[in-house]
């Protein structure tokens, strides 16, 4: 279904429970990126590997970038992953504009992704937290970051976070659509303006295996009759799992698999 | 020469004047991680691209990594580079464990490597900028940006940068072994404990070109004679060449690939 530019996925990601064996397959993503789309901006992926991070961006189309092809053979092994494909509306295509964007506070990384377009938001910026590209984008997770600093002493409760980024996200979005997707490892939050979906999968995922031209996540081999999945995309991947779109304005969040506000 | 273990590359640092085409052979390097030598605990990398950063850790040995696999392809263009291997001396192995570390400060990227073992740093770490993982190291790097945010209200000039850091170098060297390189993009500043070794390389590149078996670089190409390399590694990488060793205490600091101070 969502085989037109128009729901093209932008955003991706992906809490579980367990460190997950995925498998990109990238067989459409890599060629939607430049060759039959235009969505060629530029796009990243970011997966935690307990707090550690690996984190992979390239302003070279996906259908022709080494790390794509990296990422397309590469075994993740993985709790929370955000990924993102860019089209430039704001800021030069360039490396330091791709999403997503990393940065660290209270000992902890945190990973940023934004689909949309903010008009006139030039907050100010007074914390540690600075752009280091020219992106709307960038500007917003360095504001979110320095507000989440302002409000907890320390690496809050997720429920405790959750109500912060209620405060907070509204305030950006009303200079434009602001669908994000955040992570701290811990959890994955996720903020509709205009388009977002998600869908929690089980063992056995066989049947439920996801399949699109954009974007295959094979859950390989050794899954367990506990193992949970949540899968947050701008379109929906599958024609044959209940996707909920989530409310413009609405924000939710992702542990252990799970919808857990 | 350096093909015993005791003299094994562990930092490695490149500053260029223009965006080099450089390849990891990794024909040794890989191999060196974990199967030939004991340097098994995690590797990194990581390059500027202008302000950009493309940043790759990985606690898999070198030898079987794929994303040492991608770096060996990979058509690097950078002005800047740092790397790194990593033998375990505090912090257990794991990704979030890996060298080289990053911050963002004052809306730059800061790379930090570092070969040595410190013993009892325990800094007050009252600013933004905390360690993810155990190591001595990042707590070390964590300490330099606090330590470097307070010294100055924004990015200072090259020479101002390094005053502050002769400055500061010490007082942590004074724990023990202190070999690091740290980069924003704009300069790479390197500083000596123990074992620190550089040469500065002109067009042509082809007499001079690096070979070892830990580590061959192939300054591919393109090269015009204005291009101008400034390498600081560990141990000299070439027999062939000019090395100039580091005093103890010593830090020095290369900009456009020249010794700037």
């Amino acid at each position: 279904m969502p085989h037109n530019a128009a729901t093209m996925c932008q955003l991706l990601g992906m809490n579980c429970n367990t460190p997950t064996d995925v498998t990109f397959s990238f067989s459409g993503f890599a060629q939607r990126g430049g060759r039959t789309d235009h969505h060629a901006d530029g796009w990243g992926i970011a997966f935690f590997e307990g707090r550690g991070l690996r984190h992979f961006v390239d302003h070279q189309p996906a259908f022709s970038s080494p790390v794509a092809e990296l990422i397309r053979r590469y075994p993740i092994k993985s709790r929370s992953v955000i990924a993102h494909i860019r089209k430039a509306t704001q800021g030069e295509i360039a490396l330091e504009n791709c999403h997503p964007f990393v940065r660290e506070l209270w000992g902890r990384y945190w990973v940023f992704a934004h689909n949309g377009d903010l008009k006139d938001f030039q907050p100010r910026l007074h914390a540690s937290f600075r752009p280091v590209g020219s992106t709307d984008s960038e500007r917003a997770f360095c504001w979110l970051m320095q507000e989440i600093w302002k409000s907890h002493a320390g690496v809050p409760s997720v429920a405790e976070l959750t109500l912060t980024l209620r405060e907070l996200a509204p305030q950006i979005a009303r200079h434009g659509p602001f669908n994000f997707l955040l992570s701290n490892g811990e959890a994955l939050w996720a903020h509709c303006s205009t388009n977002l979906f998600h869908v929690e999968r089980r063992h056995p995922f066989a049947h439920a295996q996801l399949a699109d031209e954009d974007l295959s996540i094979d859950f390989a081999r050794h899954t367990t009759p506990q193992d949970r999945v949540a899968v947050v995309v701008t379109a929906p991947l599958t024609t044959n799992e209940a996707w909920t779109q989530f409310q413009p304005g609405e924000l939710r969040v992702f542990v252990d698999g799970v919808a857990a506000g």
